[in-house]
């Protein structure tokens, strides 16, 4: 039992300080707090799912990258993204949704990537998805990247550039010019190019309408790029593709990705159930951020906090002035160990707790505080009736 | 592609319809409110671990159940619980953390128990544990107890009942007795004797401040029982533990156990870290509370929220509309898609949306707005401008 082992995490797997944690929490939930302002429900899926679900659409070359549960008969493998599970939910609860049905979801999911700077095989996920059986209008396309725009501005993030194609018109062309991209090339040519110059005309109606909308929507000038190259990885979508990079921090890849698919739960089910989604990779977000700065100058809003320090024989004091900031919303500790008071303050000090409430023998008898600024180093003394009556 | 896939998950899964999973929600965002308000700083590590970390220290029962992953040549799997973790967490981040440390981590851990009821083998705990190298102080056993108090009352429930004991009174008598744990039972029978008797008696003393403190902290009596009988299954702990049952729904099993652990961290270090914590099992707990009806009586705070309708080609006032109330800290959100009003209303009324705003041609040209009181079926039309200006 005396050898020890070196305490150590997977390669490719993300963790913290708690410090970072903080602001990594704080960025998940103003991002998240968009979502419901807008009317997206919030929705969990298990980690595990059957293999039949997960790679039951080609997921192209996520597929190779799948890590599989040794466990059991059933097949069992760890999501590589938000959107498979979520179209098997939606017909699984179909009679529980309200159409159309916009959730949200903030997870991880797994992808056995090469190791690489701002690659994860451990990422969270932040997810919106609408769907709707039989039709789902294009501005709901819009309406998506409006709200990532949301997200990002409301951790102060300016810096991004949304890029913004349509799969119908890269697949219309290629039709065009006779590469169909299902390979049946030794069609009827001029069927082929009819089809294909109409696709590609509605990819490009399509296109205009979502970047007309995403204007309108509020989104910046400056945020929006058409860019034609934009086709994504995953086989599912359909129309309306996006990226999102950080201005001259394109080499870290997107940040967040998305786009139109109009047949996903087509396994599942007979209906049609269009759906437009998009995901911010949370993971490499934050590891960019870190990388720009953006991380090391966040200000996380400044909290009324307290340390209470008891000195001698006064835990039952106080727990009760404890209870009375608790009562008022304000967050406080007790310091449990009986620590001498140098070690307590230092460890306000760096926990940038603001105040310490001193409470010594010589106080209870009294009924009296002492009351330490942490920034000033100011310390008085006050009656502890009087202190507690104050709003805070 | 005919051959549809029937969409389910795998059983010992839970997944929710999204009117639950605001309530479950709710119920971790207000109890992990407690903890933050009372100093815990968020935690969070991988799903997946090395298995030298995860089962380097017997889990007993547990290892059996242990999920494997199938990846490469290192040897990995999915985390048990939370504990074993932060114990490798804060050995490698011991120079980032201010200590006493206490944090709180919310995640799924797996387990592949058998089948049962209440027993999930994808499940949400919600951990406190505090630590500080050397010593700390049992008053923290108490306190983390009380935590669990304050995150029950949060939600409104108070049929629980922590059951209390300390492993050294059991272990205690069974040294003196001679069956002492460790097999070694042919030792010096009088020695076994006399550290046996000390360590029962330590073990007394220690529940009974436990048992002091908890009450002073604001534990209610009704809410506390003494239960020599509990050990709790796994091996770390060598103090306090605890379980915690519903009234009246003890076949259920503990929602909320722990105890203390005083050699947690010496697989990575010579260092002694003693520490204490508390894990409620979230996902089993919510299971409890739909058998027992408290999810179905369980009510949500009311929130304003707003629907915009728009009829005919009205988006661009309704973008505007719901622009304003966002700024107001509004939840709205804009119907997209082109239905009949009826339909739009039924939605309305399907998500509990308070009020719809209709926005028709008519109403832009007269710079007016409909607003629809969704309980009472009452329509107004007011003038847009007014209406923008009152306060929400």
């Amino acid at each position: 039992m005396t050898k020890k082992i070196k305490p150590s995490i997977l390669p490719g797997f993300m963790e913290l300080p708690p410090k970072e944690q903080l602001i990594f929490n704080d960025i998940v939930s103003k991002m998240s707090k968009v979502y419901e302002q807008n009317g997206c429900m919030p929705m969990d899926t298990p980690l595990i799912e059957k293999e039949e679900i997960l790679l039951a659409k080609s997921a192209g070359e996520t597929e190779k990258q799948v890590y599989r549960i040794d466990k059991e008969k059933n097949k069992q493998a760890l999501r590589f993204d938000l959107t498979v599970p979520f179209a098997r939910y939606v017909v699984q609860h179909m009679n529980e949704l309200d159409f159309p049905f916009k959730r949200y979801q903030f997870g991880k999911v797994y992808r056995g990537e090469r190791n690489q700077k701002g690659r994860y095989r451990e990422f969270y996920q932040l997810d919106i998805d609408i769907v709707s059986p039989r039709k789902l209008d294009i501005t709901n396309d819009a309406f998506v990247i409006s709200l990532a725009a949301q997200a990002f501005e409301s951790i102060g993030l300016k810096d991004y550039r949304f890029q913004i194609s349509n799969r119908k018109i890269l697949s219309g062309l290629l039709e065009m010019l006779g590469i169909a991209e299902q390979q049946e090339v030794m069609g009827i040519i001029d069927k082929y190019d009819k089809i294909g110059k109409e696709n590609c005309i509605k990819g490009i109606e399509e296109l205009e309408e979502v970047i007309n909308t995403v204007r309108l929507l509020g989104v910046n000038e400056q945020n929006l790029r058409v860019e034609l190259k934009i086709i994504r990885g995953l086989d599912y979508y359909t129309g309306t593709v996006f990226e999102t990079v950080i201005e001259r921090n394109e080499n870290y890849g997107s940040i967040c990705s998305g786009g139109r698919y109009d047949n996903l739960a087509e396994l599942y089910t007979d209906m049609k159930i269009p759906g437009v989604g998009i995901s911010i990779g949370i993971t490499r977000l934050f590891f960019v951020l870190k990388e720009i700065g953006f991380v090391g100058s966040y200000t996380l809003e400044d909290t009324l906090d307290y340390l209470i320090s008891p000195i001698g024989n006064t835990l039952k004091e106080c727990i009760e002035v404890n209870q009375a900031l608790q009562k008022q919303d304000i967050k406080s500790e007790i310091y449990l160990n009986k620590d001498p008071l140098k070690k307590q303050l230092s460890y306000a000090d760096a926990k940038e707790i603001s105040t310490v409430i001193i409470i010594g023998e010589d106080e209870v008898e009294k009924g009296q505080l002492i009351i330490k600024n942490m920034k000033t180093g100011e310390q008085t003394k006050v009656s502890r009736k009087e202190w507690l009556k104050r709003e805070f």
